[in-house]
């Protein structure tokens, strides 16, 4: 049913898409790093499923093809960066590049970001710090489909957090979680395949739990990690208030129930009080705070023991953050992606409304 | 059945059972008000109640009274402090207050800590920054309670996390929560009254969930935040690490299975990799960012929001973060701070043993 692609033969087709709505060569193989990463770490619902939807926003005015991205603030370690309605993917990178820049200098390097648009996947730009012997932090707000505790409306995205952070023989820690129970990904999967949802996934539009997995189209909600106030939910909903603060009100962006939506049909909310999602980048120098080889020693050893945890059952061991997506990586890179009938078919189309080729 | 006592008695008591173990004037006094900040707050199971249990480690040889706190690594925006085996409840103070003046130069400022000992609520800690017109950031490690998803062995401590927001005309925002689902504290209170705990709050020793209360003592495990993998504990298992690898691996303390336990009496694990347990402290600058006043105006606009977002039920509105301690504290300053009869009974008891006078 699905059919395999190359690694190689995507990133010609995602990168001739973004050249052709007038993407610079640099900035279109920028964006066309940062998306496809989400195909090669397996999170299909943030990779070239989405590119269709990007080139809506740009089609709708929302998204800037040659933005004049630029530090708007600064400090000895930190920044905040007008994305100029940028693509995500390529205003993320330009934001946590300054991010390291000023983490070489003054130890640290924090960077908050207006005026952005989606940027796939938070892991990608997070572990563009490992190479430095950094850890590495990124977030961003999103459109609101989460109702915090005792909440029937929706007012939080489900607003990931990634931390990456480096080792030494060990493969890296990569912790990048949305903070809701589930990801909205994993909802539309349950949509396609016209399953049920988990209890404690989402809500109605009353606010009870329900196994519907279409609520989100009936005035239902995702729910924040946790799922309900005796689970914990009031946590995640903390989680997901912290990274829409670090991501728009610190950096001037829009928040809560202001941030734009991503399909382009959507109207906008009325009366934002920022300029268009935002983003939050840091990078921590390791030798900032110990010697980089002890640090490593030490974090393969806590890497090896928490491995080595005694399992609940023997075929399923304990995991370390990151680790199913490299593995899945690893195989994507050797055998290819695969890609569903229906996004095939939104890439032919794509393909030629703009007049270019698309193999299938 | 709980006994009223004034703050001004409990602190004077406080401050003179620390000072009766050796500490200075000025170490009893900020150790006494960081200890009651959590009964002020309502957080009953780190304040007062823990009291002996901090002179139980001073005579066991494991908390130095008259402590050597340094800097013993650093770079413009960050520090790595050697707590000398010092009552968290004074190394804590001392690191948060380099995190603020590293943060008034440099924009930023990020401390971790080793060789400390349990540092009371977190909260505490990270508010210390809101006079100053910064984001105050908190986080301890703590020894193993929490099962890993997957894992039989408590390999985490409940690993807290606190974030505190300044604010203009609104009270501040402030999140501390522990990465599990409920708190050791709330299962105490189970325990203490001999209630079952809901599902998802803990597992037995074979890995299956539970209700008993007691479970924890027959090898059984807190579970992380999201409780099971359908419902997210993977997060919170990812949640609890990164404040685990933040406050000991990168600042030299011990991690995992390897932090000190609290109560005196249970022996040290052997092999330890680092010293005493670690803590991590942050503090941002807002006009390191944008005009302090501006992102104040936002802040407010934020919580009012949120605030007033549609309600489940009319009778419980959607609360901000921070919002039930702040009443509490409102409160119990006015009112008093309850204490339980047994904890009555343990400070008498304490009080008789230092030869200093326990009012009741």
């Amino acid at each position: 049913m699905e059919k395999m692609y190359s690694v190689d033969s995507l990133h010609e087709f995602t990168k001739s898409v973004f050249l052709q709505i007038g993407c610079s060569k640099e900035d279109a193989d920028t964006a066309t790093n940062a998306l496809l990463s989400a195909d090669l770490r397996g999170i299909d619902s943030h990779g070239i499923a989405r590119l269709t939807g990007y080139v809506r926003l740009w089609e709708a005015g929302r998204v800037n093809a040659t933005p004049d991205i630029k530090i708007i603030h600064e400090s000895p370690s930190t920044a905040t960066v007008d994305g100029d309605s940028g693509l995500g993917l390529v205003v993320a990178p330009f934001a946590m590049k300054i991010a390291i820049e000023k983490a070489k200098v003054s130890g640290t390097g924090w960077v908050a970001v207006q005026n952005s648009n989606h940027f796939g996947i938070a892991a990608y730009h997070a572990m563009k710090a490992l190479e430095h012997d950094m850890i590495g932090i990124s977030m961003t707000n999103a459109s609101a489909l989460v109702a915090p505790t005792f909440s029937i409306e929706r007012m939080l995205g489900t607003n990931p957090i990634c931390v990456a952070v480096p080792s030494g023989s060990e493969p890296p820690f990569v912790a990048d979680l949305a903070t809701t129970t589930a990801a909205n990904g994993k909802l539309e999967i349950l949509q396609r395949k016209n399953q049920e949802a988990p209890a404690g996934w989402i809500q109605d539009e009353q606010g009870n739990s329900t196994s519907d997995a279409h609520a989100l189209k009936h005035g239902g909600a995702l729910l924040p990690l946790g799922s309900d106030r005796e689970h914990g939910s009031h946590k995640g909903y903390a989680l997901g208030a912290i990274v829409d603060i670090f991501s728009a009100v610190l950096g001037g962006a829009n928040y809560g129930p202001w941030v734009p939506p991503f399909p382009a049909y959507v109207p906008m909310p009325e009366n934002q009080p920022g300029k268009g999602i935002g983003h939050f980048f840091g990078a921590m120098r390791i030798d900032a705070f110990r010697p980089a080889e002890d640090f490593k020693k030490h974090m393969d050893q806590w890497i090896q023991r928490f491995r080595s945890a005694r399992p609940v059952n023997e075929s399923q061991p304990v995991l370390i953050p990151g680790d199913p997506e490299r593995w899945m990586e690893k195989e994507r890179k050797e055998n290819g992606i695969p890609l569903l009938p229906a996004v095939v078919e939104d890439l032919g189309k794509l393909a030629g409304k703009l007049g270019i080729a698309f193999t299938d």
